[in-house]
This record gives C-alpha cells, sequence and structure tokens, in this order.
C-alpha cells in the first residue's frame, strides 16, 4: 500500500499489535502509521478500502479486552501523535480535543479553568480519550458522574459504507441538549472503532467539584464488604466512589510501593462523599452491615494514599505474573452474592483471584493471578474466567461494564445479547463497514 | 388487515390521528388498535408487515412535533392501555414499565418508596413514558440531572429488518453499566417509533432529592435575562433548574389561572437550587446581570405557585389561538444573542412570539401566537419559525433540543446534519425497517 511515512519494522510494529490484555491473541500487522491530522486518517483509510485492509486504531494500548490487537495483515492506525486539545470553552462547559489526547492531560487543561472532566479509568495517566471513547471507559467517579458516553457531546469520525471509505463524518452537536436524528455519537462510543475511527471529541465539561470527604471501612470478609454496598444503595446514599478492594490487592501494592498501609483484614471499603449526610450515612451502613472498624478518614494525606493505592492495584498485581483481567457487572443487590461465588469458583479452580471492585456500581473486577509460564495453571484461569460470566449472566449481570469487548468478551456478549439484538447488530455493522475492514473481528 | 378489536369508526380514528402540533400535516389512517400486551404488538407488526402497511405508533399524544401523526393508509397503535408499572426495584434503582404509563404516575409510584425518576417535560401530568422515550423528552431538571435517554437502561422493541418483522427484541441491561456491543438501547432512544415499537422500558431511578430553594429574578428585558443565564454558568453554579417566561407567557397564565403573578417586568428567571451556594450564587448571578430585583423565594407556596405557572404556559397561550412551538438549543453563552435574535425575528415578521426557555440547558421555546383563521397570520408565522431554525443553527445550535423533529422539523434537521450524517441515518433506518412501515416519513 501506498502512504506516507509507513512503520514497517517488525519491532515497531510488534510494539504496537497488542493492548494489555495478556492472552488475548494478536495478529501480525502490515504496516503502521502515526497520522497527525483527520486527513491522514482519511488517506489512511481510503487506502485501505481500496486493497480492503483491516485498519485498526489504537491509542495508548492501555485496553484490557485485546480491542487494540493486531490482525493479520492489518494497517495499525497509532492515533497518539493527535493529542492536541483544540478548545476549551469554559462559558459553554465544554472542550473539543484530538483522539490521543490522554485523560488526566485534559483533566489538568480544564482544572486551570476551574472545571472537570470526570471519567476517570484507573489507566487515567496513560489511556487516551480516543480509546476511552472507544471503550466507554468508565472510573470510580462514574458512580455518580457517569461514564464516558454520558460526556461526549459529538464525534468526528472517518467511516464508510453509506458514504465514501475515508469520508470524514461530523455527529452531533456543540449544545447541551439535541434530539436531531439517531443518536449516532452514542452508536460510536463503546464500538471499539468497529464503526469508523474517531478523529476529534467534543466533551462535556462540569465546574470542579466541591470538597470530599473519605470514608474507609475494614470487613471480615468479602461478601459483608458486599452487603454493605447493597446496604448503602438502599439508604439511598450517593457516593461520588464506592471502591471495594480485598486483600491480596492491599498487600500487592504495599509490597511494591510501601505506602504504610496495613492490610489486616480481608476487603476494605473505601468511599468518597461529597455532603456530610452521606459521609455519617456511609459509615453507619458499614458499621451496620458488620464492618470490623468503619470511619471517616480526618487525615487527607492518608485518605490520598488510599486511592492511589486503589489506581496502583493492576500494576501491583501484574508484578506475580500474567492478569486476566475480568470486568463483570451485576445489580447492585446481587454484590454480595457475586462475591460469594466468584471465591467459590477461586477454590474450585485453585485459581488465586484478587478482587476490586466499582462496588457500588456493581462493577467487579475480580483479577486472575496465575504464575509465569504454567499452562496447566493457564487453562484454570480461563475456565475460571469463563465460569464468572456465567454466574454473572445468571445474576443478570452483563459481561463486560468498561473494559469492552475486544477478543476476550465475544462469546460471553453473544450469549448476553441473544439472537435477535445479535443479528441487529451485525447489520449495523455491515452497514456502517460492509467491507469489513474497521478493527475486524472485534466487539 | 385481518387483527382482533379493529377500530375503524372515523370520529375516534380522527382523534387518534393527530397530536398537539398545529398545522403538522395528518393522512387519514386505515384503522387503531389498542394493544395490552408485547404479543399483541408483535401481531399487529407482523399483519402491517405482510401487507406494507404504516403503523404509526402513539402515547398520549402531547407531542408537538406531528411525530404521532397518521400517514395515509396506517394503522395507528395506541399504547396508552399498555400503562401497568410491571416492577420497582428499590434495592437496585430500577423500574420496568409498559410504554402507555403517565410520567408522573410513574413518579407518584416510585416515590413511596422515596425514590425519583427525574425527567419532567411540562407534559408529565399527560404524556406517557414510551412518548418520553421516542421523542427523548427532557424537562425543567434535564439541566442537573438529564434528559430521558440518561435513565433508559434496557429496552423491549418489536422490531423488523435484520430480525423477522414482528420479533421483540431486548435491548440494553439492568445492570448500572454495561458495554456489550453497540448502544441499540440510545439508538432506539428519540427515534420516534421509526426503527420500532418499543413495548417496555427499564429505567434507572434515583434517590428523592433533598429540600431546595427557589430563586426568582426580574429582569428590565429578554435579554439582560439571557445574560444573566450566561453568568450564572460561567461561574459555575449548578442549579436543579434555570427557566426563563417572558411577561407574554406569564400574563396568558395568571389571566387563566389568577395565581397572584405580577407580570410587572419583561422576563422572569426561576430557578431551583439545592445548595446554600448555588441558592446565594444565583441571586448574585442575577443581580449582577441587571436584574431589576432577585431573591431567594422565602415561601414555599410562592415557589410551588411559580413553578406551576411555568409548566401552565403552553395550555395559557393556547387559549389565545394556534400556537407554533420552537425547541431550538443553542450554545449556552450565545442565549442572550439568540434572544435579541427572536425579538427582531418576531418584529420583522409581525408575529407575537412569547418565550419560554430552559435557559440554563440554553434551550427555548420561542412560541408563535397566530390569531385564529388569519392566513396571513399563518404564512407569517411559517417564515418567521423558519428564520429561527436559521439563526440557532448560525450561532452552532440545534434545531430541536426535545421535542423531536416529526414533521415539523425535518428540513431543519437534515439542514443541521449535514449530507453525510444524513446518509448514515438513512443507511440505518433502511438497515433496520427496509419495508419502511415504521412511523414513515418522521424523524
Amino acid at each position: 500500500m501506498k502512504l506516507p511515512n509507513l512503520i514497517t519494522d517488525p519491532n515497531t510494529l510488534a510494539g504496537l499489535s497488542h493492548d494489555e490484555a495478556e492472552w488475548a491473541p494478536a495478529g501480525t500487522a502490515r504496516a503502521a502509521v502515526r497520522p497527525r491530522s483527520t486527513r491522514d486518517v482519511q488517506e489512511a483509510a481510503k487506502a485501505c478500502a481500496a486493497e480492503k485492509i483491516p485498519i485498526v486504531p489504537r491509542g495508548a494500548g492501555t485496553g484490557l479486552s485485546g480491542g487494540a490487537n493486531a490482525v493479520d495483515g492489518c494497517l495499525v492506525l497509532d492515533l497518539s501523535r493527535m493529542n492536541r486539545i483544540l478548545e476549551i470553552d469554559a462559558d459553554n462547559l465544554l472542550a473539543v480535543v484530538q483522539p490521543g489526547v490522554v485523560n488526566d492531560d485534559l483533566k489538568k487543561a480544564v482544572a486551570e479553568q476551574g472545571l472537570w472532566y470526570p471519567p476517570d479509568p484507573a489507566s487515567s495517566p496513560w489511556s487516551t480519550i480516543g480509546g476511552n471513547v472507544a471503550t466507554n471507559a468508565g472510573g470510580l467517579c462514574c458512580l455518580k458522574y457517569g461514564v464516558t458516553r454520558d460526556y461526549v457531546l459529538g464525534l468526528e469520525a472517518v467511516m464508510g459504507g453509506p458514504v465514501e471509505y475515508g469520508t470524514a463524518v461530523r455527529l452531533g452537536r456543540r449544545t447541551s441538549k439535541g434530539v436531531a436524528g439517531y443518536d449516532l455519537t452514542s452508536l460510536l462510543v463503546g464500538s471499539e472503532g468497529t464503526l469508523g475511527v474517531v478523529t476529534e471529541i467534543s466533551v462535556r465539561l462540569r465546574p470542579a467539584p466541591g470538597p470530599s470527604a473519605t470514608i474507609v471501612g475494614a470487613f471480615p470478609d468479602l461478601v459483608t464488604a458486599g452487603q454493605a454496598v447493597a446496604l448503602a444503595t438502599s439508604r439511598g446514599l450517593q457516593p461520588a466512589a464506592l471502591e471495594l478492594i480485598d486483600r491480596a490487592c492491599l498487600q500487592a501494592v504495599e509490597d511494591w510501593k510501601h505506602l504504610g498501609i496495613e492490610p489486616d483484614t480481608a476487603a476494605m471499603l473505601l468511599a468518597r462523599a461529597e455532603t456530610h449526610m452521606d459521609a455519617d450515612g456511609l459509615v453507619s451502613a458499614f458499621t451496620d452491615a458488620g464492618a470490623v472498624w468503619a470511619e471517616r478518614s480526618t487525615d487527607s494525606a492518608e485518605a490520598e494514599a488510599l486511592f492511589a493505592a486503589r489506581r496502583l492495584v493492576y500494576p501491583a498485581l501484574e508484578r506475580l505474573g500474567p492478569l486476566l483481567t475480568e470486568d463483570v457487572c451485576v445489580p447492585r443487590s446481587r454484590v454480595p452474592e457475586m462475591l460469594a461465588r466468584i471465591e467459590k469458583i477461586g477454590a474450585r479452580h485453585g485459581v488465586q483471584i484478587a478482587t476490586i471492585a466499582h462496588a457500588g456500581d456493581g462493577n467487579l473486577h475480580p483479577l486472575l493471578i496465575t504464575p509465569p509460564g504454567d499452562d496447566n495453571a493457564r487453562l484454570a484461569s480461563q475456565s475460571a474466567f469463563d465460569d464468572i460470566i456465567t454466574h454473572a449472566l445468571d445474576l443478570g449481570g452483563t459481561v463486560t461494564a468498561e473494559h469492552g469487548v475486544g477478543l476476550l468478551k465475544r462469546d460471553g456478549m453473544i450469549r448476553e445479547l441473544g439472537h435477535d439484538a445479535w443479528s441487529v447488530q451485525k447489520a449495523i455493522k455491515h452497514t456502517l463497514d460492509p467491507l469489513n475492514i474497521f478493527n475486524p473481528g472485534k466487539a
């Protein structure tokens, strides 16, 4: 194919051919490009359409589902150089960015104007807004403030199908409300690059949040912690974050970073409250559910350290061996039951499972740890992974809350959707990408 | 066509063949049915598909864009009898309803359990959740709490195309988060019955809101009121409602209902604040922008009367003559400019325009009043209506914020979307409804 600045060096290509999903298969890319403008993306899409070459877009490669993994013979589109913040419109509470802008960089830039971009996946220091849009990323504060889709007002995407491949189409709006036509913006968010390549994103901003209190509770076991979450929800409390972290996770962070955390209990709940009523209510709910202790942190350094620890769980555990990261979500009242089932699944398969959870949302991330180089352990982990999906569906849950389908959750997704909804999904994919060149084989 | 309980009485059919959009053309329906179950809707869809008969679904018929107007030879599907609340799950903050449930009835039922369904279109005493879903209805509190789409977790819809016509497809989920597959739920919300017939809706609920304060400001002219709105936004205030009402609207309500309002100023801003900081900040912003007076209401009966007056504006003005209702939305900073342009447009065309606005969202509802039976006035109103759309687009706005496209805004929508996005929209419609029988010719 003829494109300027094609990258074909095998080592560079290999580095651009997978995300952080251990075990998700990655194919061999034909080449890669690093577009700097929408026009570059359009040219790449046109060239690929002419030769029916698959296009796999990627941001920072922090995904956990294989959504950015290369497929054989593809062109990798590394969008990390399209990293300009094009506009911050404080009067209208919006920003316009290129897809390669790193989440935390956007947060910092808008904070200088007293504004806030809420979506905060744990990967926010590295992951890009484009990647967040592709997976409809969540995070800690989405419990109160919503996920990426709730903040995307409009998009520019290079598409194909009903328009000529390589056409840049503007979707959505700049106003706070709007119902002109089908909501194609929401359709593109979470579509993992399978309907086109997002080249510009208009996001909604909020005023900077006010002060918050941190509430910590220690629990004798995971299920009791889950019951505290269900109790807080049923009492109408509205924390801005409600995270569950088990001992294995805390221990791994402490061993690595020496933050001074004492992981002396089986599970910890970590909450952020923005009103006194919520703060007091959370302490009561934790205590009433059976916490060993629960208190409002009076030490802001300690509170910060705890949230920092939460964000470090994933890389800390990765030091112990390849991780298989689950991302199931169950109705909030079923969190205790799901936690109990996860413990049983780990025991049955002989797999060490460390669990973190955006518990207030019912979104659980069991992390399956496998000793490096142990093929039997790997098979056991895979079986446990599949079992967790089955049980999440059994409890009325979903196979992926925020990480995306990618390669790891395709079978689970089809089971969840059912035949008819899957048929509708496939028809939309076929209509918008009849050549099947936009990230084929994913979500 | 063969369907049980077909309604063919011309008078009944005529009543079921239009919504409240004055002047939107309504065709002559062949018949109507009042399904009581999803199965009834499936049978109707199958029968219509077999004979390529258009299906026009309707709820309470309170729409303002002609979206529920009959097309010639169609079957009207009156969903108002599918009005059961199927489930309220307080533990998981969700409810499952049939489409014919009236918005206020759902609000009352969940309030008994300490919960809240926020979307509050002014039509909430009459309009149905199914109709709200079809138009992605907004309302007063969407400024802080979002629109209908933000509350729809999942849907059941009778669809066609990739599935056999008459298939009931389940979309979405019951969990608070989920990214399995394309977001077809959001695609159906706001699609005005053109992609299928929604037969069941799972909505997200919130804990009941806390106490709020009402802030009222009186302004010497519309533009100054608009500047107060822009100032409140740029200062980061977050009222739960921020409504603008001009003198013509207040006067019409007072003449009708005698609430004791004194419409002695050109425009009033009416806000609801949930924190002391927001309440004090709004009074300051109103004053600093040039209010004649601004104060926090100390009389809750008075505050209630003001919000009640806001809700009565539309029926009060309708008593004066047929209304053409605009529903444009501009970026918030452009509200003063748009208000100035609306005044000029009214003067230029000799049309009386009364304006209410969800001003905090930038969503303006200029109401064009036409003396009954005056054809020239009607033509002038139509020209003014088109001019307002042109100017909203010119200021970076949208042609419809919350009422829907229906028949009245089709041309405007196509201008707003542009050729490419419109091509994508049409392709999706064709894929999901190749027979073009679901509410053809709308949105």
